[in-house]
């Protein structure tokens, strides 16, 4: 940057993955940041704003949970304590192990960015069963976690009539149909999941007295994310009932929405027109550093397609020519932002 | 009996228990048939036929699998061999078990009685609940169980919209409430159940991509549980076409209904009325040697309540009246099928 008091244009993502993850997710985005400052070097490029790349530690939350910490405390969604006492299964915690490798340094945490983008597969199947090269993130969806347990009676299979019945697995598969209603409800965007059930006793012949089982809603809209779990509320409680069942229903996770800053969303999207790439707005569907970067500075993201739409999986990939149309993006993207000399 | 070239007419049940069993589950039914016989001798009454007690040893199959294994060699459905040869968790034979306790008898299997009388427990609800002291057990139902393996596409819960989803977990809920409503269809006898159900990789944020289920379905009559197999094996098949996943169903037991003798039914409902106690028809959910012996000789039970319908439970538990009551019906229908001088 030829003025330095000027703050920076960021760009980067995490190195960090799943215990079975792959070899992009998080990896793209950080060398797509360096592939650009190469390129600015190479040619000599001059720009107003400095321009910098950027690793996140533990974006995954694999080893450290929860996820997303350095990105979080940079934005000042977490303490710093907070994010250095996080620890491992081993006790061991990240401000230790950062200390230990050498890598703990001296930044001061929620500078001021001028903006920052974020390379990033995209996860899911979208670009790749469309054709399409470039995905321009215009929101992350926000996320609202349920655990629910429905207690009935447990009774033995053979004589108990069905009407006496007080079939807690019977409510759990009204409710499973319930969530996925609502998510259809708001589609194309929301999405509604039950991951996870553990019925009891769960014998063959036992008419399950207990199940538990999780939900998770997504919408980009805040207002729409509250109107599906009233929904849900509203579906368990008339489950419950119908079911002759007691429902337990928690919230124990809320991650708002996040809407990426209107400026940085046409940057990336003059960017792909300007190198005739294929493109089309889409909403991350999925956690990412951007997501709380975009709390403390104007943030978008560029996506760019993943061979079948697969992710957290050692078979993750990518083509080539995705990769280079995903790094020249970022380059017209940050230069538009960071200013040319 | 006085004439002793006449086929003896037996009565009795099991000890064994369940693990969490209670006190009287088969117990009931072996201290009713001792009771006749003693108040017999008490009175000094003089039957045709012998009247006999039996005790059927492992009914449960908790011990050495499966259930009824002595009626069922008895009857003539197992090997004497076969019985003799089941093992325990240590390894160790019912045969070699009964020689070390002293209770290896040299009874013939299979020979004729003239008529089997069993008491027991109903070990469901639907005296209890309806105030009625005898249970007058017509038939005991068919069984045929099944497991069932649905696989979808396991991908995540956030970037993977609605429409794309093959959500294995979606389609188990939906089997599931076709399960309940096939039961429902051929209420009030026939039960249909999903006891048991593991869904992979059961992850809050994926959406679940393999799911396994066992379904059990009941009803006395073999004609009508064809009936519901097919409605199981359609309605399984437009499940996974519509859900887009690949459905294995697959019948791992099969065990034909019971159609108990019509004459010992009638000896039970005169007895019943001749008592004056209250008394309806009913059918016998779950297994009991009296199953098996009917497939040998002409049967019939008598169940009594038990409080709250509930058993192999330790709460398990009847009324004084209730154990009277079922032991003075035994006695008139063994009378009446052994014949007085």
């Amino acid at each position: 940057g030829v003025k330095p008091g000027l703050p920076p244009v960021l760009a980067g993502s995490h190195l960090d993955t799943q215990p079975t993850g792959g070899r992009f997710d998080g990896v793209y985005g950080v060398l797509t940041g360096l592939e650009v400052i190469r390129t600015l070097n190479d040619h000599n490029i001059q720009t107003q704003h400095s321009v910098e790349a950027v690793c996140w530690t533990n974006e995954e939350g694999s080893r450290f949970a929860p996820a997303m910490v350095a990105s979080g405390v940079f934005a000042g969604v977490y303490e710093l304590d907070y994010g250095l006492a996080r620890a491992d299964g081993d006790g061991r915690t990240m401000g230790e192990e950062l200390q230990r490798i050498g890598y703990a340094g001296n930044e001061d945490m929620g500078r001021p960015l001028h903006a920052y983008f974020e390379a990033h597969i995209e996860q899911g199947p979208i670009l790749v069963e469309e054709g399409i090269g470039i995905g321009v993130v215009t929101d992350a969806q926000g996320q609202r976690w349920y655990e629910l347990e429905l207690t009935g009676t447990e009774s033995h299979a053979g004589p108990t009539p069905m009407d006496r019945r007080q079939d807690a697995l019977l409510g759990a598969a009204r409710v499973i149909s319930l969530v996925n209603e609502i998510g259809l409800a708001y589609a194309p965007v929301a999405c509604a999941t039950v991951g996870m059930i553990e019925s009891h006793p769960n014998s063959r012949n036992v008419i399950p007295g207990r199940v538990f089982l999780t939900i998770d809603i997504r919408h980009p809209e805040d207002a729409v994310l509250s109107q599906m779990d009233q929904d849900i509320r509203d579906g368990v409680e008339e489950i419950s009932a119908r079911n002759n069942l007691t429902g337990k229903l928690e919230q124990i996770f809320y991650y708002a929405p996040v809407p990426f800053d209107r400026s940085c969303v046409d940057a990336v999207q003059a960017s792909a027109d300007q190198c005739g790439y294929s493109s089309r707005e889409i909403v991350a569907g999925a956690g990412h550093d951007a997501c709380f970067i975009a709390q403390a500075a104007p943030t978008s993201m560029v996506f760019i397609p993943c061979v079948d739409g697969i992710s957290h999986n050692e078979t993750e990939n990518i083509k080539p020519e995705w990769s280079t149309a995903g790094a020249n993006v970022m380059l017209n993207a940050i230069l538009d932002k960071a200013g040319t000399v």
